[in-house]
C-alpha cells in the first residue's frame, strides 16, 4: 500500500538515476554464480570485486549471476558497467516499485516481475520486486530479499533434472519467470481458502471484525491484481522481440507461460467477483438477522401490549368501575387474554413469522 | 474450487513434466480402440502393451484411441513415444487443471476442454478434464473418469448414423468437441431451473439457507464460466491453423460449433446477471418484510402506548384526583379511548400502512 | 427461459440433423407463394406436393415462398432438395432455439432472426424463430406460427407501394428483416411504458408484487437482449459476403438497417440500466418508508415511555409516599407531564422528525 | 422517452419514405438563405417556391439554406429534387428519432445530430433533431424548431468574425456542428449544478421527493448519453470520407471537434458515476438516520423499561408485600432507580450511542 | 467541478480564438528564459517586449521560455507570431479547460497536460493547466500560476545534474512532462492515506460527516481520473509523430514515461475500487451497528414486557383475585419472574445475541 511512499524517494531525480526505493531486506548483498552446460556445472559465491573477472562470456556455457539484495546501488552500477546495461534498465532494477514490464535493449532484455507473498493468518499480501536481465549467454537475476525464490531452478540445474541443462540462457530466464508464476497459484489457493473461511464465518456468526477483514482482503487482492495483470503484456512482448536473444526453441515454452499467466489473471479477476459476492452475502446475512431480531421484538410487543393495556385498565382507581365488582371479572379477563394470545399466534403463524 | 490445490503438485517441476494433478477416478485405465471408414468399422479394447502394435496409420481408416483414466502417466508417455507427441502436449494432457486451449504442433493438434457436471440437488458444479489429440488419420482422446462422455459419438459411428463414417479424423475430433459443448446446454438448463426455484422460494418464504445457496451457486457458476469462456478462443484458433490437419470440409462444421460456443458463453454470462438479480430480489424481499414487521409493531405500539398511559394515569394513588370520583369517569375515559383508536386507525389508513 | 429445454431434444444427434425443437404452433403448415416483377404479381397457396413444380427460377420474376409452421421437417427437407440447401442450413431453419446468425453458402444465404412478442399486461416476453433463405432470384421465409409477421411487406408488393416491386430478391430479404427490426421498436416502447408504470407504482405504493415484477421484467429483457444483440453481427456480415447474391444497390439499405439495429441494441442496453435504476428506486423507497415508520414509533415511544413511568411511579402502593398526600400533587404532575411533552416535541422538531 | 412512440408512425412504411416523426414545433416552415465569400455576403428569406431559382451553384460563393421546421415533408422532397439528395437521406432528415450519424452519398454528406435542451428547474432533458447536408459549395441545415440554434454562426458570417468568410462550405458544416457540441458543455454544466444541489439536499434533509428526482435525472442523463455517444463515430467518419467534399484544410478543425466530442462524452460518462454515487449517498444517509432514530428509541426504552417494571412491581396489590411497609421503601427504590439510570447512561456512552 | 462554467466563456466564439478561460492566478505574467548546451547555460527574466529579440534559434543551444500566468492572451498571440504557432494551438494554450492532448503541427508539437494539487486536509482536488510547445531547438512552457512546477528541471540544468545538458530540446520537453507525471504519485499517495484514515474512522466511529466525505473524495478522484487518463493517449501519440522534432534518442525515455503513465492510471483506477469498497464498508458498518442497537432493544423489551404484564396483572383492582390473598403470592411471583428471565437469557444466548 505504501508503494507510492517509496516512489517519493525518486521524485525530482533525473531519469536513469539508480536509486533503491525499497527497504533493506538483507544485511549483505550476496552474489551466487552458476555456470553450466550439458556436461558440466560450476557453482560459486562471488563478492563485489570479482564480477569483472567473470564477465567474459564463457564459450558453450550458460552463466547465471543471482544477486540477492538490491540496496547496494553501486553493485548494480558495476554490473551495468561490466555487461554494458542501459542506465534506464539499471534504474528499473533498483526501483522496487517498478511494475512488471519487459524492455528490449540492443544487447539484452530486462524483465521485471513481482513475487507475491501472502500471509493467510493475518491476512496480508506483500510483494517482492525481481529483475531478470537476459544477455547473450548469461542471465543476471536480482532478488530483493535473501529468501531464495529460485532455489528449485538451481536444484534442477545442479541435479540435471529436466531439459534445462541442455538449453541456453533464454530458457533459464524463462524458467525463472515460470517459477514465479507458479508461485501465484499458491497465493490464489490461499486466498480462496481464506474466502471460504470467511463465508463460513459469515453464515455462522458474523461478528464485528469480519467487515474489516472482507474490506482488507479486497484491498490486498487489488495489490495482487496490480502485480499480476501487467504480466500478460510482458509475456506477449516476447513475440515482438527483434534482437535474437530469445530463440525459437524457447518460444514454445514462452507460449506455455502465457497460458499460465492468462489463467492466473483470470483466477485473480474471479477472486474479485468472489469478494463482491462475499460482501453481498454479509449484507444479506445482516439483513436477515435484523429481520429475525425485529420479528422477535414485534411478536413479543404485539402480544403483550394489548394485554398490558387491559391490566392497566382494571388497575385504575375509578370509584365506579362495575367490572371490578363482578364475581368472575378476573377470570373472565384471564380467559379473554388467553383468547387474544391464541389469535395473535395464529396471525403470526399465517404471516410465517413463527 | 480446489483446482489450485492440485496445481500445487506441479510447482517446481520442470516444464514438460507429465504429472497427473487430479484425483484418481477410475480403478484401471481402459483404452477403447475404434477403426472405421465408410464401409467398415472395427472395435477393440486395448491394454497398455498393445498400443505400439497399432500405431501404424491404417490406410483409408480413421483410428480412434479413447483413453479413460489419466493417472497412468506412463501410458500417456507411451502414447507420446508411439505418436511422437510433444512433451508439453503430454504435460497438458495429464494436467487436469489445464484450462481449455488449442495448441498446434507440427504433426498434430492438442485440444483440451472441460466437461461440466452439475448436481442440481446439491447444487454443486464440477468439471472433468478432457484432451483430444488429433493427428494425421487418428484421434487420441483422454477422459478423466470412466463414464463414457463420448458414447453417442461411438454409437453414431458403429450404427452409421449421419455423415461421420464418410468423414475423416478431423471430423471425429470436431464431433467429440461438439458432444461436450452440447452437454453445456443441459448444465445451463439445470442452472436456470435452480434459479427459477430460488426465485419462487425467495418470494414465498426466504429462509436462512437461501442466502448461502445464492452465494454458492454464484461461485459454482464462476467455475462454469472459467471452463467455458476460453473455448471461444479455442474454436477461433482453428482458423489460424497451418499444418493442414483440419480440412476445409470440416471447417464449416467448426464454424457451426463456434456459433454454439458463442451462444453458450452468452447464456452463462446471462446467468451471472440472473444471480445478481436474484440477490437484489432477496434484499428487496427482506427489506419489504422488515418494513411490514415494523409497520405491525408501530401500529400496535402507537395505538396502545397512549391508551396505556391513560390507564396508568388513573391508576395513580394520589389522594386528590377529582376524576376518580366522577360518576361516569370510567365510561367517559372508555369513550375517549375509543375515539383515540379510531383517529389512529384513520391516520394509518391514510398513510397506507393498513 | 426454456430455450435450453428444447435444445435438449437435439443433444447427441449428428450435426445437420433437421429436428424441430419448438412447440407446434399451427395446425397445418401453410405455404404462401408470391411471384412478382415491376409489371406483374401473382399470389398462390401451395401444398407440399406442388413445391417441386415451382422450383424453376422464373425469368425476370422474384419468387417468394412464405412457409408458416416449422414442425413439418419433411417439408423443410423437401425445400432442401428442391433448392439444394445445405444440411446445416436446414438444421438451423428447423431449430427454433437457434440464435440470430447469417450463414453464407455457395448458392444462398441463410438468415435466422427472432421476432419478439411482448405482452405488456402480464408482462411476458416471448420470441418466434424466423429463417430467411435468400437464393438467386427467390426467397424462402419460414415462420414458426401462423400469425403473418410479413403482412405489411406483402401489402407493399401487391399494392405496389414504394420501390419493392422494382427491386430484386435481395431487397425482398432486406425488407423482411427490416419489418422484424421495426417491430422491436414497439417492444421497447411497451417495455418503457411498463417501466414508467412501475416507477409510478413504486413512488405511490410499493406493494408486495412489485419486487417480483421488477425482477421478472429484468429477466424478460435479458431474453430480448439475447435475441437482438447477435443481430449486429448478422447485419455486419453482409459486408463480407462473397457470392454476389446481395447486390450493391441493396447494400445502402442494409447499411440503413445496421443503423436501426445499432439503435435498437442501444435502447435495450439502456433499458437494463433502467431496471437497475428501478431496483435502486425501490430500495430507496422502502428504506425511506421504513425510516418514516420508525420515526413514528420512536416519537410515540419516546414521548410516552417516561410519562408512563411517572404514572407507574405514583401507582405504587408504598405506605410512605409523601407526594401522594399533597393537595395539588396530581395537578403538579399533570403540569410536569405537559412540560415534558413540549420539550420532546421541540427536540423532535429540531431533529426534523416532525 | 417517447422517442419510440413517434417511431411507431413509420412502422410498415417502405424504406426511404419521407415521414415526419416529431411534433410540429413551428407554425410555418421558414427558409433562411445566406450566400457569402470573403468579400461579399447576401442574406434572404426564401419561400417554398423560390428554392429552385437558387439551386445553381453560385461561383465562388458558399450557399447556406437554413430550414426551420421539419413537418413540411413536401419541402424536404423539393430540396431532394433540386439538389438530387438520396431518398434515404431525405428520410433521415425528416425522421426526428434518427440517432446521430454521418452518411456519405456520391454528391454530399448528411450529418444528423441532436441539440440538447435541459430545463434545470424541472429537471427535464429534451433534444432537437438537426440535419446538415453538405454538398459541393452549399450547406442545407434543417432545424426542428424555430429557435435559431445557429445564430452565432450567422453572426460570425455577417460580421466577418474569425476565418469563416475565408473558408468554404465544409468549414461552414463544421462550424454548425461545433456550435451544437459547444452547447453540450452548458448542459453538462447545468447537470452538475443540479447534482451538487441534490448532494446538499440529501445531506441536509433527504425528503420524499429526492428519491424520485435522482431516479429521474438518471433517466434524463441516459437520454443525453444516447444523443451524444454516437457523435464520436460521426466525427471519426470524416477520416474515411472519399468524395472529396471535405478539404484537408478543414480536417484540422474536425480533429479539434473530435477532441471536444471525446471530452463531452467523458463528462457525460462521469455524470453517470455521479448519479450512482448520489444514490449511494442517499442510501447511506437514510441508513445513518435510521440508525440514529433507532438509537434514540433504544436508549429511551432501555432506560425506562426496567424502571417501569419496578413501578409495576410495587403497584401490585398482594396483601403480603413487606417492602411496601418499609419506612423508606419508596426512597430506597427512587435511589435504586437513579443508580440504574446512571449505569445505563454509562453503558450507552461506552457504546458511543450518546 | 466548474470546468464547464469556464468553458462557457468560449461558447459561440470562432474556433482558434485565443481566450483565457481560467481565473487569474498571478498578478503579472512572468517569462523565465533559459539557454543552455553542454558547456554553457544562461538564465534571464524577459518582459513582453523582449521576446522578439530572442526568437532566432541560437545555434547549438536549447532555448527554454517558461511563461507563468496565462491571462495575458496578447502575450500568447505574440509568441504565436514570433514562433509561428498555429492559431488552434494558441487557443489550446490559453484554454485552461483543455483536456490533455498532443497535437502535431508542421513546425512543432503542442502538449497540454494537467498538474494536480490535492489538499489532504480539506480534502479537495484541483488541477492546473500546463502547455508545452516543442519547436526545433526551443521549448515554450506555459504555467497557469506562479508556483514554479518545473523548479527541479531548472535545477538539473543549472547544476548540470544528469544528462539533460547533453540532450536537445525534445529531451527538455520530456523532462517537463516527467516532472508532472512524477507529481501524480504524490497525489495518489496522499489519496490512499486519506482512504486509510477513512477506513479507520468508519470502523471506529462512523459519524455524520463521513458519508459526505466519502462521496466528496469519490467526486474528487473523478477529477483526477479525468486529468490523467487522456495522458495515455498523449504518450502513445509520440510514436506516430512524423515531423522529426522528437529524436530517436529521446524515444527510449518517452517509453519509460509511458510506463509511468500506465502505472499512474492503474493506481487511479484502483482508487476508484477502493472508494466503492469504502462505501460498502460504511454500509456494512451501519447495518452492523443497527443490528446491535436492535438486539439491545429487543433483548430488553423481550425480557421486561412479559414481566411488566405480570405486574400489571396483579396491580388490577378486581375484588375477587384469590392470588392476592395468598401468603407467598408475591414471593412466588418473584420466583416465577426470575425463572422467566433465566429462560430468556438462555434463549438469547442460543441465538448468539449475547
Amino acid at each position: 500500500m505504501n508503494e507510492q511512499s517509496n516512489k517519493r524517494k525518486k521524485l525530482g531525480q533525473q531519469p536513469g538515476a539508480v536509486i533503491f526505493t525499497g527497504e533493506r531486506k538483507v544485511e549483505r548483498v550476496g552474489i551466487h554464480y552458476l555456470e553450466y552446460n550439458e556436461h558440466d556445472c560450476k557453482e560459486q559465491e562471488l563478492d563485489n570485486q570479482s564480477i569483472t573477472a567473470f564477465h567474459d562470456p564463457v564459450e558453450e556455457f550458460v552463466q547465471w549471476y543471482d544477486v540477492r539484495g538490491l540496496h547496494d546501488t553501486e553493485l548494480i552500477k558495476e554490473f551495468g558497467r561490466v555487461f554494458s546495461i542501459h542506465p534506464l534498465a539499471l534504474e528499473d532494477i533498483a526501483d522496487t516499485t517498478q511494475r512488471p514490464k519487459l524492455d528490449e535493449y540492443p544487447d539484452g532484455i530486462l524483465i521485471t516481475i513481482r513475487a507475491l507473498h501472502f500471509d493467510a493468518k493475518n491476512p496480508k499480501m506483500s510483494y517482492e520486486h525481481l529483475a531478470i536481465y537476459l544477455g547473450d549467454g548469461y542471465v543476471v537475476s536480482f532478488q530483493e530479499s535473501g529468501t531464495d525464490l529460485f532455489a528449485r531452478v538451481r536444484d534442477r540445474i545442479t541435479q540435471m533434472k529436466g531439459r534445462i541443462r541442455r538449453m541456453e540462457a533464454d530458457y533459464l530466464a524463462y524458467a525463472l519467470m515460470d517459477t514465479i508464476v507458479d508461485r501465484y497459484y499458491l497465493i490464489i489457493d490461499d486466498l480462496e481458502l481464506v474466502i471460504e473461511g470467511l463465508e463460513e464465518t459469515i453464515l455462522q456468526n458474523p461478528d464485528k471484525e469480519i467487515k474489516g477483514e472482507i474490506h482488507n482482503l479486497k484491498q490486498e487482492s487489488l495489490i495482487a491484481r496490480r502485480s499480476v495483470s501487467p504480466l500478460r503484456e510482458v509475456v506477449s512482448s516476447f513475440d515482438r522481440l527483434g534482437n535474437g536473444i530469445v530463440k525459437d526453441d524457447t518460444m514454445v515454452y514462452i507460449r506455455d507461460l502465457r497460458d499460465h499467466v492468462a489463467q492466473v489473471t483470470e483466477l485473480i479477476e474471479t477472486s474479485r467477483d468472489m469478494f463482491n459476492s462475499l460482501h453481498d452475502l454479509y449484507l444479506s446475512e445482516i439483513s436477515f438477522r435484523m429481520n429475525n431480531v425485529m420479528q422477535v421484538l414485534t411478536i413479543m410487543s404485539t402480544i403483550f401490549i394489548p394485554l398490558s393495556f387491559l391490566t392497566g385498565l382494571y388497575g385504575m382507581n375509578f370509584q365506579n368501575m362495575p367490572e371490578l365488582g363482578w364475581r368472575n371479572g378476573y377470570f373472565l379477563l384471564l380467559g379473554l387474554m388467553g383468547v387474544m394470545i391464541l389469535v395473535m399466534l395464529w396471525f403470526f403463524r399465517r404471516k410465517r413469522w413463527l
